[in-house]
């Protein structure tokens, strides 16, 4: 984002609080009995009175037509442009399943696969085999040792798994195992750059054992590594916003990308509904400048596709909202990281509903209630994502007039 | 601005005349009594009507949250992005008092402190002395004369001022001479490249003469120079934009911006009122395409918090409104630099309301009125200041079609 840089040099260390109240996958469609979007049908007073009192508006995730994953989602609500900033898919996969992914660490995604007697692949996802079976061989992995290194591995689902290497003069430059076609031999793995040499031959090393290890293990009797990458060294937010931050979420990858960008991560419970999450953002409210609270069950259900149980999430968060409105947070927003209209059944493109609601420094508009169409006549217009930090900032009074 | 280039490319040199007057800080916030901002509250019958027919919009000054000073606002007017295009400190501070600042200038921001015996800091501010006495030693500093260079100084306010250089072979690239600590003795002036350190020199002459002329004149008995700048080298509207243009302003400020854009600077009166600026308007129309006429008093009112002494002057300005109107210009854009609400007293990044009439080549929208909520109804959407120009160009027939 071009004015990262300047958002870094304006910002100050005092001002209000702000809690940053996520619903994964929050936009809809509308579902044709009544045309209204899971927001609009969800009985939602709480948030209607927020959004009528406050200003509304649209998000845009990554770009126009752009659906976007959870990460880049993410990253761009936390003002980061996703297009500028990656995390590698070896980084979110470790994340994803609660890894911590340190700098100069490299992370990887692992696929059980089928070779036959001559090593060629028969099946490369080892016949899909379930995740309890993919979790007993990740157990044999487990016992591998390489010399200076650390080496975590952890069950993902199904076939697939997760590897983080920890030691000294490690690189993430090296290309995918994965010959990504049947009837060829695995391939070795090989740095893309000099530095990466040693890492490497580490993880040929590592190749060798598992082959070993595997010996017999059919369908799931070797392996192939992808997605080779290091932590992305992501600008944190007590140096960019100088904010104190703070995460509650309760999936792991959400975990990881809010860690990624310095927050600090909250215990929670995964059975946390959405009142136990607020009532955990109370706990620490004293403690922090600025808390991001992610609700993940609007996302899975609009995946389902079912728009009810969708619109019962929503209104299980208005009903605990009042936990969060009673810190008087100097700016409250909520919005969604990207669309999973039920009728889509996916992640989509579509803008995302926002409300920003600043208690003497928000601009009313004339948004009645919290929906997809009152947003569109809202104060925020339509805005990039990563555009909701600054307005964030500048909304708790935290950033600097520019020039004179 | 990306589309800089591109605009300079496609301008003709012929079409019809255009109107840009700004008020200056003219976005506010709503007042608790009835909801309603300056803007909306002022009774302005000929602003609306122009509104109702034209197209309305909000611009955006600098980026989303960010709160701009005059300099970078005017210059998103003008169509610079403000995040390319900088005016240095020390030109700013030159042109704010009225010197004219031409290539090759260096100007310096300066300070008069107060050190002891030793030379140390005792006050970075010189015990704050008012205006008169800063004038005073001001007289003092003027009688110091360099080898091949003019020096122009002047008082600014309190314990500060303002120095130009001119002369050949003259470098801005020199670092402040304020230590930022009491304490320490000031700093000579050091280059920050080998191009300045001819300019450091002259300018370590002076502060040996300057400290020699205000012996004894405690509390103001030294002086520490900051924001060394040379002219930003600004393109040129009659270049970019093939216009002849103008501008009518009361303070020097704004003057200084747009004698750095290259428009001609119409005398005025510094007590002139919005109808007297509107007559000087009328006065030069038979000679340039463009003419920017700037209302100060709009921002003042709104610094000082009084929503009611800025309702009142964009009611004079909207009573004076006819002066302009009856001279038919193709385009007339009514606008403001950036906002300044009455009830958050200081330059804040709401969107600023802005309406454009252009008999002919406007969209006529859905807004009724000029204010912030009819506004977010309207044609031109939110949009980065920088981009008003092109669209002044564009509805006076003066860009060419881009591309067969």
């Amino acid at each position: 984002m071009a004015n990262f840089d300047l958002i870094s040099r304006l910002a100050h260390d005092s001002g209000g609080k702000i809690i940053m109240l996520v619903m994964d996958g929050l936009g809809g469609l509308p579902r044709p009995s009544d045309g209204l979007t899971e927001l609009e049908a969800a009985r939602t007073p709480n948030m209607d009175a927020l959004a009528k009192a406050g200003s509304c508006g649209l998000s845009i995730p990554v770009a126009r037509g752009i659906a976007p994953g959870s990460g880049p989602a993410h990253l761009g609500l936390f003002g980061y442009d996703p297009l500028h900033y990656e995390i590698g898919r070896g980084v979110l996969e470790a994340t994803g399943i609660g890894i911590e992914v340190k700098p100069g660490d490299v992370a990887i995604r692992g696929n059980f696969c089928t070779v036959d007697g001559n090593g060629l692949i028969t099946d490369r996802r080892a016949g899909r085999i379930p995740t309890e079976e993919g979790a007993k061989r990740v157990e044999l992995l487990k016992k591998i040792t390489l010399p200076d290194v650390d080496i975590t591995v952890e069950a993902v689902q199904d076939y697939r798994f997760a590897v983080l290497l920890r030691g000294a003069g490690l690189n993430g430059a090296i290309a995918d195992t994965d010959p990504q076609v049947t009837g060829a031999k695995t391939l070795p793995a090989r740095a893309l750059k000099p530095e990466a040499e040693y890492t490497a031959k580490l993880v040929n090393q590592w190749l060798e054992e598992a082959a070993n290890v595997l010996k017999g293990q059919e369908p799931a009797n070797m392996v192939t590594l992808r997605g080779f990458a290091m932590e992305p060294g992501l600008p944190k937010y007590a140096e960019v916003y100088k904010l104190k931050a703070a995460a509650v979420a309760v999936y792991p990858m959400y975990k990881g990308v809010a860690r990624l960008v310095g927050m600090d991560i909250i215990e929670t419970d995964s059975h946390d509904h959405a009142a136990d999450e607020f009532k955990r953002v109370a706990a620490i409210w004293n403690d922090y400048d600025f808390v991001f609270c992610h609700i993940k069950y609007t996302d899975s259900r609009g995946e389902d596709g079912n728009f009810d149980a969708k619109v019962a999430v929503i209104e299980e968060v208005d009903a605990a909202l009042p936990i969060l409105t009673a810190l008087n947070p100097a700016v409250l927003i909520i919005t969604g990281d990207h669309s999973t209209p039920a009728t889509y059944k996916a992640h989509s493109w579509h803008p995302v509903p926002t409300l920003l609601h600043a208690p003497g420094t928000h601009m009313p508009d004339r948004a009645q209630s919290f929906g997809e169409r009152e947003c569109m006549t809202g104060a925020l217009g339509q805005f990039p994502a990563a555009d909701l930090m600054p307005l964030a900032l500048a909304h708790a009074s935290r950033l600097a007039k520019y020039g004179a």
